[in-house]
């Protein structure tokens, strides 16, 4: 029997995860999974999680792979076998846990949106640029940049295959907010998610945008809406996502959908929709970017394929193909399975696992930094602005820090 | 042999039409047709059209079937085998050949956008209002109304099936003006054609959004883009779609494409995009409304084809099914061939045909309306005035009669 | 007012048209319109229709725009003023029309399949042999072969497009029996229909994989099956495709479906499959053709579009692309819409009788020839005697004129 | 800090794996994953992997996170601490593994297909029916049965959602062979891998078929073709799907393509089609069942997709619904993420594991049994003696036990 050669093993990596519902849970696949698939020059430890509750934190640990379980996060960035602290928490308690975190010498990777204000995704950004001289890294967990097809959408923008930019058309639509008995968690309470469809949704689809385009947006025009203005009251905890409420109802405080248009650094026209009130669409995060030279559209729901048109190919052939995005060519798919062995929403987050840790390994910077979470924010800030100003057209200011 | 029994024809109506260009080919195809798929309380002939070139409007009448050819419309106006006169003209004719066939007591018949200015559009309607006095009727051809699909999801949603809406998502995208070097035609230029992609394709939509919700916009938030400033002047005639342009350059005095998000009556959240640049897409008007109890979406690509999700079923089987929107049960589909047998975009005009003959016939109201042409006017010029305030939410001015 | 140049007018072609169902209706439709949007060499003439009930076939000339009616069809073929014989009625006639229309001096237009037995078809193919010395054409109604995606798909196999052909799977799948109370109307009953889903279906699909192809196939192996084997008797006249019966209840004598696989002469593998009893598919005829150099895929029920698959691209942006076959230079495209607005079911047949024409005012052979279809006549006797004997392979008989 | 409450830990159950190329990672992804995504009565410890080269296997256990290797398989099948064994290995050693482990007093998990050969197969059914008396279970790892929406399509069908079933039509389409250069791997050879696409991808058509109809195919009729016979010679080891060859050709002694028609129990005619010829494919395992009362549709490619047809519907509203399967009702679902967010390929060997070890724990049948892959076995032998019977229908020989 061969044992295991402990010499040519790569280094750990211990991370420290706070919060562990449905990102925290995520999160972990990602780091269970990632030194399997992938060959890392580092190996990612489970090291530890927190949570305020002692009995469900370790409970979360067990089932979610963590060896131990802290109730208290400053507990949990104060451990030596942590080098890594990765955020799930809502996004009212980002802030601090960041700065904490960067303070105490640790990397971070905080879950979007950033955080809550544009003051707080400030004071993050500060703290990342104060912590990146002592070498420590900061990202922002924009997962969906990391879905195969995405990321090699920006490819293929980036080379030039769609030239000019024209038009970009986002939308995010669910509709788990359809029923206007779902309870009201904290998703639906200003004081923790910050907003509504706009922060959760929004925030995916304007990173996502600049993304791809390589482009800031520099302003936006916008309407927000709460359709169903009270819902149940939460009766104990909430599970975020699924939960069942009471008979008393309390007033929802942040949107239930946003639709914005806005303008691109180059011109370029965009429309946004955020909303959790689509009947029918589950995980609907549809785009499609028009240039001068040729189009990309593309599907969460459908997320191995990318839509692509060249333009400048005979009018006879030409068409938007199908590119099912699973060769070994693509971005992230020298590790996974055969070509039409398609991957799911999980594989994001081993994706941004490798990343981090590849960044960390080599000390480069790890993208989405934190100032593209600002950039974000700002952004969804401006977005909130217009709409409180009858839409009119509101400036987005710009982050200095070179957006990737 | 057997002789055609000539009392049971139905009385004829005889067809003026002024202008032979794309829509004039288009109506031609319509009238030949309408008689010989439906039962027709009148027969429409063909009786004359009009146009400046004499030897042009000579071939075109031979072409698409009429018996006789005018070089003027105010002489095809006063024939005596003319009772209907159908106006396929640019825009800024509208109103000045509707007027006079109104007090020549024709019925009419025109072309969409009802006018280029909501004052003409306005001119229109009392002068239909006083024509109805006299039995005349006046209908604006917003042909898609009549793509089966889009009447049977007018019906759905009549009928409570999406319940309270929420969402209204509409965009026609075209690319024909991607090249740069494509010329200035009539459509290109203000004087003419009154705006751009706004007035050609947005006023499409904006007529459908409201004839398929039953509802008004309210209001709107808008921005216009014209991405190409100058193209090639012509050397004589346009045609319109089609056409070379010379050397010398024009400036370009209308919009490439309009963005906009508006509100409905109920309180609904709606976006609008009309574009001529979106590479890879031909004639995709795509729309997608979500209500509380369902959703529909529909392609113009796929014109048979309707997506229909009815939410109060169980969520295991509950999805967007796809309606081949071609069974005798569907409108207009009983003159037509065997379910699967699919229409194309030009069946819309003998079905816009049937329904004005059969209005004529029994003395009923025609739609869509002056008053809802020029409902759709209003909402054009609140974006073209909200785009040029920064964006700011724009009031849609209600026409007093009711929107059908 | 201009009056019409008769000078310039071209030539008229007198059609007379046997039979006046579901496909006179189509054909009726074909010869109204195509001289209004082709430029024709010659004009055709809906010069008169036959049909044994006298009020009938006189109430169909009147509905579809003919000019006469006959009751006997040997007197229209007599008529001087018809010089093109459109055979529509039921496969048992073919022959006898075909045959003495061609004796009778006339082009021939006959629809398919070209007749309920092998025997009948290559006395069809002798009388248009002989004919055809005496400068008249004939030619078999195989209509999908002018679905310009269709048309435009051999085009780019016999450009090299897709390399050796290695595959070849084609389903032509309807519902419209699925109710065993449909009535067992004449296309139910072997001595009308010759046989049920094969003859019917079947014969479009080996006709257009032949085509598509540009190869005959050689061998075959098949299953029959008929799922409903009594249904209701008709009282009085069937109608087609749309009857109801009945109480009284009579076999049915043809196939509900028709399965089986095959050989091309280039060696590639073909699966075909037919049926009317697939529940939910209205008019689903999708094929798919694998080469060694790419692929093309194809549905009826989307029949402006076409799927293809370039294998020699790069394989990171490789992929089935959906080409909306509206351009100008996609065939006989150039006499309709603008890209993107779409075609129907009937411009088949508006497409067929503008091939036909320019055939006969320029003498060449049409195509499908009826050689053509005795081709397919002998696959499906190739696969009713597979059926017949366990599924064994069957070889066909070469046709020995080219099949085009 | 909190530790781990080892009284509530589930018992282990030690796995050791046999092979670990592709099936070997997707195996090691689903045992590594499962006990944190469901709750299971039994803790999967990945105790041990055997392979041939020390060191090659050693470097597999540690990417892939087993905690032992083996350079034999029988010292693997030896150790206490392994309790299942999972063969991953090219089809000519699952007997003599399988029925070795069995003898040994383990349960076994075997890939797909069962055997390379009938009497293989029977030898291994009659090991598993003595193991089973011990208390052994015998599991055949056909994994496409735990997709999410074949699970339920399975449950759809057994409600009778679909009534008599008519039509069952697959394939599965994969382009991996198409270049000639392809080298000549050990599935490209009779005596490693039984057959070729009959056996690699024709095995889990046929089991997916008889698994969501609940019948059995009682007779085929076949042709199979090896397209390209000879290719490059590999110079040492092969990886499977993905290699380079040498210069010197060697004799390809499988099929690429198998087509074949089918009957089922209840009359259902069938259609099979399994090829790595299909440019463009690249996992295109598509299926559709017909039935009296609906229809399901299915690809591979779009595996978080069902579409389901209720002809029971009014025709005005029905036609194939999309049903994104990601709800909590739906099986296996209630251990991932929200609606909408989409599973991958590899989820099925999760869903696989979680199976067997609840049937262990439960000491009930796990399906599919080795019974149901000696049913595969059978059809396989079938189309086998059927092509080189010239096609004649050939009947398969039922299993006795019930197929699930």
């Amino acid at each position: 029997m061969e044992q295991r050669d402990s010499r040519i093993a790569p280094p750990a990596l211990g991370v420290g995860m706070v919060g562990y519902a449905f990102m925290g849970a995520a999160h972990s696949q990602g780091w269970r999974t990632v030194g399997h698939v992938f060959d890392l020059p580092l190996r990612p430890v489970l090291a530890a999680i927190a949570g305020r509750d002692a009995h469900a934190v370790r409970a979360a640990a067990d089932k979610h792979g963590w060896a131990a379980a802290e109730t208290d996060w400053r507990a949990l960035i104060a451990r030596d076998d942590v080098q890594l602290v990765d955020i799930c928490t809502p996004g009212d308690s980002h802030a601090e846990i960041a700065i904490a975190a960067l303070e105490a010498g640790k990397h971070v990777l905080c879950e979007k949106p950033l955080a809550n204000s544009v003051a707080e995704a400030e004071a993050m950004v500060a703290a990342a640029e104060a912590a990146r001289s002592r070498g420590q890294l900061a990202m922002v967990g924009f997962n969906y940049r990391r879905v195969p097809a995405l990321t090699f959408a920006r490819r293929l923008i980036g080379d030039g295959r769609l030239g000019t930019l024209r038009h970009v058309r986002v939308s995010y639509l669910q509709d788990w907010l359809v029923d206007p008995d779902f309870p009201l968690t904290w998703r639906l309470q200003r004081e923790h998610a910050g907003s509504g469809a706009l922060g959760d949704l929004g925030a995916h689809i304007v990173d996502l945008a600049q993304y791809l385009t390589g482009e800031v947006l520099v302003g936006v025009s916008a309407q927000l809406e709460t359709f169903v203005k009270e819902r149940p009251r939460l009766d104990g905890a909430s599970s975020g996502l699924t939960a069942s409420g009471g008979a008393r109802r309390g007033p929802v405080t942040v949107d239930d959908a946003a639709v914005f248009t806005g303008r691109f650094s180059s011109g370029a026209l965009a429309t946004f929709e955020a909303t959790r009130m689509a009947t029918g669409r589950k995980n609907g995060l549809r785009l499609e970017i028009n240039g001068e030279f040729g189009s990309l559209a593309f599907d969460l729901e459908r997320l191995n394929e990318l839509s692509f048109h060249d333009h400048r190919e005979p009018a006879a052939t030409a068409g938007f193909r199908r590119i099912v995005v699973t060769e070994p060519e693509h971005p992230y798919l020298e590790g996974w399975w055969p070509p039409g062995h398609g991957l799911g929403y999980e594989h994001t987050f081993v994706h941004q696992a490798r990343d981090l840790v590849e960044a960390i390994a080599s000390g480069t910077d790890p993208m989405p930094s934190f100032a593209d979470g600002l950039q974000v924010q700002r952004v969804l800030a401006a977005v909130e602005e217009s709409a409180e100003k009858n839409s009119v057209y509101t400036p987005v200011q710009a982050v200095e820090a070179e957006v990737r």
